[in-house]
Formats: C-alpha cells, structure tokens, sequence
C-alpha cells in the first residue's frame, strides 16, 4: 500500500478507504451500468477529516472526482482508475432549522428529500424540486446548480444558498456559512462554488433558505393551437397568476400524442389534436382563494382565444394522472430506443422556428427519425428527444451538430440544468465565447493549479 | 501631455478625456462636498472603447477607479491623484426590452429610475428600487449588489441581473450577456463581477429580470410591544401573505419617536409608547383580493396578540405618510449631528439582546449618547445611527467597536447592502474568516494582477 493511503486510512480509517471490490461494486454514472473504476473510494466524516485528506492528495498531486448522490447526466462523477473519489455520503445531518430567518444547516451528502421533509416538519418548505430527489444530494445540487419542476417560481439551487462551506484543492477549509438574505461584505465566494460541478472546491455544508408553506394547490392541463397562443398565455398566466404560478411546463404535439394515444401509456385528458398541451399549476396559502383565482384565469384565457381546451384537476388522483403524462421518461426512453437527449434553452421567442427547423433537418436526413420535445418553457428550457434508428458515435456527432450548432447565434445554452459533466465539453464553445472560456481558465488555475478536482469536466483542456 | 492622455485622446477623442478645472468642478462622493482629485475623467462611448483605453491603462500600469451615478455610501468612487477615472455617463441607452422572456438589455451607465420608467412602460416592473433611483446607475447597482425596499420579496441586484459583459483589468471584453433563466453551460463568470465593487472589472451592459407589473398596493403601519411579537408577526405576515409581501420595515422606538413627537417632524399616525412600529406593505395584481387579504391579516394578528395598534392607509397621501416617517433620513441625520451611521445584517433572533446591549455600552460610555436604529427586518439588515455629540476619530474608532465588534460571534456582518468600499476595509476581518479573505486575494491576483481596478477598496492590501 502506498504512503498515501496510509495518510488517509489514518486520517478517515480503514474501513473508510474503499479498495478493489468494494469500488467495483459501486457504480459512478446513474446512465451507464458499468462499475465505478476509481482507484479507491474515500468517505470522510466531516470536514475537517475532508480537509486532511485533500492536503495529503495535494501534496501527492493525486487527482479526485467528489461523488455525492451520482444521480446527474452529464457522467459528471466518472472516475478514471488514477483518480481517488471521495464520496460524502457520511456527511448527510440536518444541522439546524432557524424557523425565524426561515433558514436551514445541512451536510452537502445530504438527501434532497430528507431537507424538503424537514422543512415541512417546520410548516415550511424548501423550493427546490426534481425527480431524482431520494438520491441526489444537497451537495451535488448546488455543485450543479440543480433547476427542477420549480424554477419559473423560485429560481435554480443558487438562488436557496445562503452560505456554504467548501475545501480547496489545497485542503483549505473555507467557511462562508453566512445565514443572512443581506451580506454585501466582500466577495460572495460561495458562488464559486454553485453550478462549477466540483472543479473549484468541494461544498461540504450549506445554509438554505425556506420558503413559507403553500399548500393550497391547482393543475389544469390545457391545449393551445400555435405557439403565438402559448406566449401570450405565459404572458398572461405569469400577471393574472402572479407569483402563484409555481409550474408552466409545455408539451409539444410529439411528446404528448406518443405518450398518450401513440403509446397507450396513458389515457389522453384532451383531444390528442392540439400544437401544444400545457400543464399550469399554482400554489397559494389559502384553498378557497387559489381556486377561484386559477379557474378565472382559465376562463379567460379561454375567452381570449390563448388556448382551446382545458382540464382542471378536482382531485389530487386527477393532478397526478396529468403530471404523469409530462413525467413518465420511462414511457419516452423506451419508445424511442436507442436516442439521443438534450438539455437545451434558448430565447423564448426562437424556440417555435428552432424545433420546426430541427424536426425538418432530422426527417430529412433521417426520413424515420423523431424529434420528441417537452420543456419548462417560462424558463427558456427544452428537453429534446432524438431517435434516428442508431446509436453509433457518427449519428451521435451528426445530431448533436444539429441540435446545439443554431443555438450559437440565438444566445442559447447547450446546457440549461444539466451541466457540462464530461458529456458537453466539446460544446461548451457554442454557449461561451473565447473570453469567457479563457476567464474560466484563469478561474481554474488560480483555485486548482494542479488540476485535482474533477479533471476533464466542464472546461477543455488548457492550451498547453 | 504624456503618452497614454495622447493614446486615450485617440480612443475617445478630445472633449472625452476631462483635465484639471473639469475633473475639480465635480465631486467623486456623494457624502463629502470635496472636489474629485482624479488624475483626468475618460469617458468612452462604448464598451469597446472602454476596452481600448483599459489596454492602454494596463500597458501604461495606469490605476482607474470607474465612475457610476456616485451615490455609494462607503466612499467607493473616491480617486487619488494617480488615479484615472472611468465615467460611464456616456453609456446609457436601453438597447432592447423583450415582453416575451421578461427582459430588458441596458447599458451601465443607465439610471435605475429609467429601467423602472421603461419596464412599466411595457406594462412589467424592474424589482430593484431605492431612494437614490433617480441618480444611481445600473453598472453601479450591479457593481454593489445593491439591496432596498423589496428585497423581501425579489431579492437583490444579484437576483435580477441574468447576464452582463464586462472589461477587465487589462482590457478584454468579456460577454456573458446571457437571456434565460436557465444557463448552466460553464461557470457562472457573472456573478464575480456583481457585488465586487469594481475591483474585478468594470460592468458595462446587462441583461436584467423584469417582473409582472403589481399595482394593487396596502400599506399599514402596526404597532409591536415586544420583539418576540414582531418576529411573530414575520413569520405570520409571510405564511399569510405569502408572496404578495413586499415591505415589512421595522422602525426601533428611538426612530419612530424621534421623527414624530421629538422632533415634530411627523403627526404620529400611532401613540409613540410601543417598543417597535412596522410597516407591512403588500403588491397584488387584484385591488378587491388584496384588499381583503391583507385586511384579514392585520386583523388576525390583532386577534394574536401579535400587535397591540394598527393603521391602514385608505389613500395614497396617507401611505405616503407613513412612508415619510420611516423614510426621513434627512430628519434623522440632521436631528443627530454629528452621528455615525451603520449598515449591518445579523441573525434575526439576536437583533433585539444586539440591540439593547449597543444602547447600553453607549449610554455608558457617553451618558448622552443616542441610538436609533431601523432596519429591513425579514432581511436582517439593520441602520443603526449613533450620536456622542462628538466626531473625532477617536471616537469614530470606539463607536465602531462597539458597533462590529459582537457581530462576529454571531456571524453578523458589517455590510448588508452598502458594501465596503475605502470605509469599512478595516473591518473586514469581522465578517469574514482569514480563509475567505485570503480567497479574495486570490481572485483579485488572478483577474487583476497589476491592481489597477479600484486599489485600496474592498479588500485589506495583500501581505506583501
């Protein structure tokens, strides 16, 4: 065993340092069966144990991918067999709950769902929300800077830090655990670390803001005939509905008729004819009011011409037979095997002409092909599926070329909430200009000189 | 003339590059009547001169220190002699607002009040405001992460600005001017230049957030005996009110009786015996809902017990009334002379004991000393005033500790939204740990090696 390990076993113990096996019974990629390949697996106690282990690593110049809750898409968390991972998955207490500054102290290996079930034993709630939330972790959502079904109300996972804790590649412990909505004294150094997916530092602890609890809640889904009409019924939702509105989630035609009638998956709540299905959910304090508030403003809408047909769900087994038509990935993954996904967003106003065009150069190249496309629209954000029949890395090249080459001149992100991971890298030209590339690389060398925190991920490679 | 005035000249011509009487006659600090001392005043027309004269700086190792709208608090825009300042008055067009995505592109030197104008325009709101709105400017709000009235509800400059570019140290433009809401495509270089005060790049166009136009507007100002009760009447005004809250702005005893009965400045609307006066305002998009909502709230926390006396203005003039007491700073500064002021953010429940043991060790040490104190209390943001009938440095220096000192222990700190500027420097160290500080470091060296931007402002010099 080399002296490294032996630093580490004496910093974390023996049956903390996972080797041979024992890593290669864990996986590191949520998309991909294959084994975690890691050199070891560490899982340090706390912070300060994570501190000494990343001063060893950093005097050995050894390389470490962190892996929190491995849930994300992007094979963020792939080790290399020279790369140590250092797993937090001891470091998942709530530290404290502050119902005053409606704020709450939680270890980065922390659950999602354990945080959203603590805020609620409080009689408050925590905004961010996502379908990978019994896995994923509070560390890894702020290292991706998580976005969710809930954005269009309450922001990204950046906008719920208040304070973090992180350590350096260097094994410093920096603590900026502030628990104010108000700190303007220097720079806000936590936002280093939010959404850089770990090659600035390792997030350890974070402070979260609370939301007061809204449980009074409405869905409808509803159908819109062209994509003028679904604007000005965004416009119109987000200043009648205010800020109740807590989901605007779109489904085009291809997504919803192969989940429906296509498919047989589920029973179609509206005709299946429709450019655009839309499901619209509010969230208030008080049931009475929120009701009435959300059937007027479908009535409206109605009568303006925004949309031509419309469900509201009277009962909580209704709401979730309509979100399981926009949630069931299962259904599309399946039906559209093999396929490529994407995680895009682009200007409102371009999305219209975006995806006819994309659906016309796939059909054209591939006369068989599909284009399926699903989105929080109120938050610029697609999801696109692609099947053409095959999976080899040619087709792969060829649709990504098409999907991510337009979105340059329009301002678009190749990545909306995914992140960049291994998987965008190539890309990440398209979003980011040379300046900003080059910044970021001056960011990177000036926390991580070495490059020992995520090698590989999110940057390209500096220019020797 | 030496080389770089002659180069400078080139870039912005003649009438743009200000010397001598022209840089006298103006005033770089809006708290001192001292004239500007600068070196000369540039004014670019663009960024990309901007970034033309910013290389030549940094070829010439010439220090700026960049000119906004000059409202700053913490003497953020003083230039020494050595120095050149960079007016941005020039750039202050609003290039495109989008009523679709809800965005507005501006450029820096913009007046807040004209992105307000603009944005009811187009029948939406910009969510930033404060009284210096006719005269700050958008690259300054940014540049300071700038707090006031509605942070409550929308947040600070940081949580409206979605992309901006920006010149470095050594004249790149760096474009980040991204429009969704959802970018997470690389790291987010925004966020170092908001808040930084200048010290990392001069801001010079953004892409802001624009909100859903509120015009349903109550205001009450409410009577608390105790703190327990107001940060009763916190929770239960955000719980009840949810969302629609938009103020909730806590007058101290000292504050309120000072402006009304003492100085007879203001008819008190309330008996001037409570512990602490609210003002709870709230923003709706239905006049006939909000009206009854907010009726029922205040009379609910009556009904608790929460307060003991409560107005609620029927009119505008009687809103603007209540909003005058709390709003008169003039009052307040001129009826304690000379004073210090402060702007300091805790935790909510340690306000009240923070409170009582500052006004006691004033009272100690100087028998006729005052404190009042005021604040945005669901930011934890607190303007204390305290006046020893004295003004000497010495002074100045015992106030201070008394002020900072406890803050640390409890993890407050000594700027909540004015930032720190050349004033607060020194106390730094309060707020931030020496790990933080050394971070900070580390990013000025990175994205500014020569200390060109800003010197001596934000951060303590560097250890040789």
């Amino acid at each position: 065993m080399d002296a490294l390990f032996t630093e580490i076993i004496a910093i974390v113990g023996g049956q903390h340092l996972l080797v041979g096996d024992d890593v290669h019974a864990r996986r590191d990629d949520w998309m991909q069966a294959a084994p975690c390949r890691a050199r070891a697996i560490v899982r340090p106690a706390d912070a300060e144990q994570l501190s000494r282990v990343m001063a060893a690593c950093h005097r050995a110049r050894q390389p470490v991918v962190t892996h929190g809750g491995l849930t994300g898409l992007v094979r963020g968390g792939v080790a290399s067999p020279d790369e140590l991972a250092i797993s937090l998955e001891r470091m998942n207490q709530i530290d404290a709950i502050d119902p005053i500054s409606s704020t709450l102290t939680v270890q980065a290996g922390t659950p999602l769902q354990r945080v959203q079930e603590a805020a609620a034993e409080a009689s408050m709630q925590f905004a961010l929300d996502l379908g990978a939330r019994g896995s994923c972790t509070i560390g890894g959502n702020i290292a991706t800077n998580a976005g969710g079904v809930r954005v269009i109300r309450h922001g990204m996972m950046r906008d719920q830090v208040l304070g973090l804790e992180a350590v350096l590649a260097d094994g410093t412990r920096v603590s900026s655990m502030n628990h104010m909505l108000k700190n303007n004294a220097g720079y806000d150094l936590k936002q280093l670390f939010i959404g850089s997916e770990g090659t600035l530092g390792i997030v350890t602890r974070a402070v979260l803001k609370l939301q007061p609890q809204q449980l009074a809640m409405q869905t409808a889904m509803v159908a819109c005939e062209t994509f003028s009409d679904l604007t000005a019924l965004l416009q119109f939702v987000r200043k009648t509905l205010g800020d109740q509105l807590a989901a605007f989630e779109v489904m085009w035609h291809s997504h919803y008729a192969l989940l429906t009638e296509e498919s047989g998956r589920h029973a179609p709540p509206l005709a299946t004819d429709a450019a655009f299905y839309v499901l619209i959910e509010t969230l208030g304090n008080d049931q009475d009011t929120t009701a009435q508030r959300f059937e007027a403003a479908i009535e409206t809408a109605f009568e303006n011409g925004h949309i031509n047909d419309a469900v509201i769900a009277s009962a909580n087994h209704q709401r979730e037979r309509l979100w399981a038509i926009r949630e069931d990935i299962e259904g599309l993954l399946c039906h559209l095997n093999p396929r490529f996904t994407f995680d895009i967003s682009l200007p409102i106003p371009e999305m219209d002409h975006y995806v006819r065009t994309l659906e016309q150069q796939v059909i054209q190249r591939w006369p068989d092909g599909r284009v399926v496309v699903f989105g929080h629209l109120g938050d610029g954000n697609l999801h696109v599926t692609i099947a053409t029949g095959n999976a080899d890395d040619d087709t792969k090249l060829a649709v990504e070329t098409l999907v991510y080459t337009p979105l340059a001149a329009m301002g678009g992100s190749v990545s909306a909430e995914h992140g960049i991971g291994l998987d965008k890298r190539r890309y990440l030209h398209v979003s980011r200009t040379p300046a900003e590339i080059a910044l970021m690389h001056t960011l990177k060398k000036a926390l991580d000189p070495h490059t020992l925190l995520n090698r590989h991920k999110v940057l390209p490679d500096a220019a020797p």
